[in-house]
């Protein structure tokens, strides 16, 4: 049997016994294995300096070593998640509904695990922690496959997870790495339908449609965010420019922060001087239309690819359109269903607004970073969905769960 | 721009105005499509008899030639379910769930359409209504792909339904029929992923695993099913006779039919000569294990690979085993995930036959023919999914929706 078949199956086989562990032996191992983080940080921090050199010599950009470097604190915030991730409500088990038929069959709808998740993902090692804490409170065993360049790290990790796991009595097979990070085996982990039940790609956009393309198991995409704001012609200003500055400032790099600003022509004279003050106050690019750059001629011509563009940097695209209507339409065409914000004080405009933009998260006057398990109160989160099978949005607990009916009977035959 | 795509787009943007579908609006226009095929049924049973005419002269099989055959009772059955889909609540617009954060945000859980949804399936016309009217009454565009078997009769089925919605003034664009049935337009069809949101295949295996392995747009896996029966050492025999005589005989070649029974060795001797006698006087042959054949030597002996088929015929295989963790195990092995069941007075082995038993729908006492959408309840059923993400069992009109979080702020930044 080769490699990658032989982790799937040894996944597959711990997941049988992790379906039927107590609420209280799970929550143990994780704080032991929180604790075996902080007693292996020494290990851990050595094998990460070996990986950061690594990038270092590659002439990698320092962003991206920042993502991929460990200190103390961030070994302790990986712990942290883990006892943080122990104490939830565990939602194995519960039943989401039961009902007796008239021939007096009672079927329930239960919810189990998944079975066996793969995650495939790029350089931050803390994802290892994590995404085996969500995965392992929810009765899954997880199969990791990191980046390369965080390799050294991760081995270190899982090595440490295994010592906790270990110490509470759990078969270490409950979270396996993939050492080998060619692209060839991959390639096969991606195939392994029979061991694995869901692959979870985590990373840029390049990641996640190949995987989506290459994959025969079912695939949950998670999230590149071209997210709108539209300043509605009854808006007010000051909400309008606060929520902006918010959505689009407060984090540069992430999902949920505003790349696209829409506006209604009937306020634009008035509006957009004060929000070009406001943007460049902050040292953010404008690329707009005509009538912007007419408006405020120190904004840059937008090209039609700036509207699709996730900039994740000090950039906004921005579109003066003449109606609600108008301004649905643009942002249905260029949004990857992530999260989209409508300003306005109008009652008609925020319900349309609700009903009509397709996005994970549509909000009425508010700042679209809120889209996160922890601001929506789900305590974690292992993604958020841009797709509409299974999951969509932030993904708690309950995105790594499915159900099963449980039927019971007397003697009952079908007529 | 091709064929195809053309569809695709078509689709896409008939399913923005079927999403704000009034219920009302869209149950009239059921009722108008119901009468439609009532009024169009000449037609149809002209076309339908150009395709049995085709089948019968390249010698297909008279039981598939009865799949394909439409009568006027059966257009009545179509025209009725149609009728039956307007009468069912309608899921979309139901907020799940409404909560209010700390910060005052109001997040709310809303169901909503899919949006696309492509059908493909093999020589079954009545389908082509019973998709349309689930899908539209869900709010969903759907794209139908049957087999070039009834090419005639879908075409005129769908020209009858698209007769229906104009007069109930809704575009003719809410049901597409790719009317070129080859296989390079299907294989483009599974790339379509930008205007379809979600692929269901129903037919056999091979269309099923084809489907799966090369559409880039998510599928949900429709059924094929090796149910289990387990006869546990604590069975009332009566009624394991019963159970299982309706399982395998009530109807023999659908997805939920008994395929395989799992004997507990203490009852075998008593039981298996019950068994072979009741079954026999149903045509049904047993192939079994040496130990049951040691019992009842009309058995014939079974072969590793009868364990893993799914018959659809007057055939049933047979193990004995010493103990419900055998019996649990070879099931787990064995089963395709669809519907299993355990006949027993015992409450540890029943509850350990739920909880450790993989499938979508776990018996305790009851045929394994009860896995329907009709029989659980729902309704309708658009297929029964086999498959862990989104929906798994039987399959109503909530598992053709998703959600999406609508957000209440009244200026709400992240800190």
């Amino acid at each position: 049997m080769d490699y990658i078949e032989n982790i799937g199956k040894r996944a597959k086989m711990a997941s049988v016994k992790l379906a039927l562990m107590l609420q209280e032996d799970k929550n143990n191992a994780l704080k032991s294995c929180a604790k075996a983080l902080i007693d292996w940080q020494d290990k851990i921090l050595e094998a990460n300096s070996e990986d950061v050199n690594r990038s270092r010599n590659n002439q990698v950009k320092e962003a991206l070593i920042d993502r991929l470097l460990l200190t103390h604190e961030r070994i302790k915030a990986m712990s942290d998640g883990l006892l943080e991730v122990s104490n939830l409500p565990d939602p194995i088990g519960e039943v989401l509904s039961m009902q007796v038929r008239p021939n007096g069959l009672v079927i329930g709808e239960k919810r189990v695990p998944l079975g066996v998740i793969g995650m495939i993902y790029e350089s931050r090692p803390n994802v290892t922690a994590d995404a085996f804490g969500l995965c392992f409170k929810t009765g899954n065993a997880v199969i990791l496959r990191g980046g390369s360049d965080a390799i050294k790290s991760n081995i270190a990790i899982v090595e440490a997870l295994h010592q906790g796991l270990e110490n509470a009595g759990v078969s270490s097979d409950a979270v396996l790495l993939i050492e080998d990070t060619s692209r060839e085996l991959v390639n096969k982990m991606m195939r392994l339908d029979n061991y694995i039940d869901i692959l979870i790609p985590r990373g840029g956009y390049g990641l996640i449609r190949s995987v989506k393309e290459n994959s025969s198991i079912p695939v949950i995409e998670t999230g590149t965010g071209n997210c709108h704001i539209y300043v509605d012609e009854y808006a007010d200003f000051d909400m309008a420019l606060d929520i902006i500055d918010n959505a689009k400032t407060q984090r540069l790099g992430v999902c949920n922060t505003c790349e696209s600003l829409v506006i209604h022509d009937k306020i634009s004279e008035a509006f957009i001087p004060l929000l070009y003050r406001r943007l460049h106050e902050k040292g953010i690019e404008i690329r707009a239309d005509k009538k912007a750059c007419a408006i405020s001629p120190e904004c840059i011509p937008a090209s039609e690819e700036d509207y699709y563009t996730e900039y994740l940097d000090k950039i906004i695209s921005l579109k003066v359109v003449d109606s609600v209507d108008e301004a649905i339409l643009h942002i249905n065409h260029y949004n990857t269903k992530h999260s989209d914000a409508i300003i306005t004080k109008d009652y008609d405009n925020a319900m349309r607004f609700h009903n009509e933009i397709d996005a994970a998260a549509v909000y009425v006057n508010a700042s679209t970073r809120f889209t996160d398990g922890n601001e929506f109160g789900f305590g974690a989160e292992i993604g958020i969905s841009t797709q509409k099978l299974h999951a969509r949005g932030p993904m708690g607990l309950k995105a790594l769960t499915t159900t099963k009916y449980i039927i019971f009977g007397n003697g009952q035959i079908r007529q």
